[in-house]
């Protein structure tokens, strides 16, 4: 079943190729869920130390950071959403299921192989 | 400026990850105006070997090819993008289009740090 995925393309001068895509996406979604970045991380089979990195990114791209950390250090304590993470995932996920589902039909359309396991 | 950039995820058991994203899409673009493929890739600063593997890849996905080589070897002739090659380049364009300017507006409100730039 083909489908659309995107990336918010968030052109900074100061951070070539800034974006947010389906990787940091899942990863926010994560933290929502788990409550920390460590378990977000693992549940994605990403290291630690990407997945902190990729926070840090994302938290010097808006005027707020997206995700906060709780006393215990890096490790020790527990991360959440900040109200501004929470607005950008669901402007995420509500761009992505729009775009699908105004374009569901085109996609259906497309010509593709049968594969082996169809 | 923030905007949306798009990959069509063709989900495919013989071809793990295969989509169709901005680099594909710009490649498509180039052998549809230069007529050529290492006139596109030359266009894009991308390897003749690493066009010529996403074109190979390309049109091993669907029913037909997306591009098709004219006599003359691999080098020697030109190339052009069949008709569901050109379809496939327009609901790319389409999709990436209808969807900035869907949510230009929420787009805008994301409210990014002022950069050295502006």
């Amino acid at each position: 079943m083909s489908r659309v995925s995107i990336r918010l393309v968030l052109d900074d001068p100061a951070v070539p190729g800034a974006a947010i895509g389906p990787g940091k996406a899942a990863l926010l979604r994560g933290i929502e869920s788990a409550g920390s970045i460590a378990q977000a991380a693992k549940g994605l089979r990403m290291s630690y130390a990407r997945a902190w990195s990729l926070i840090d990114e994302l938290n010097r791209l808006f005027t707020e950071k997206l995700v906060d950390t709780e006393t215990g250090g890096r490790k020790g304590g527990g991360a959440h959403l900040t109200e501004l993470g929470r607005a950008v995932l669901a402007l995420y996920d509500d761009i992505t299921n729009d775009t699908n589902a105004r374009h569901a039909d085109a996609l259906a359309r497309l010509p593709r192989k049968p594969s082996a396991n169809d």
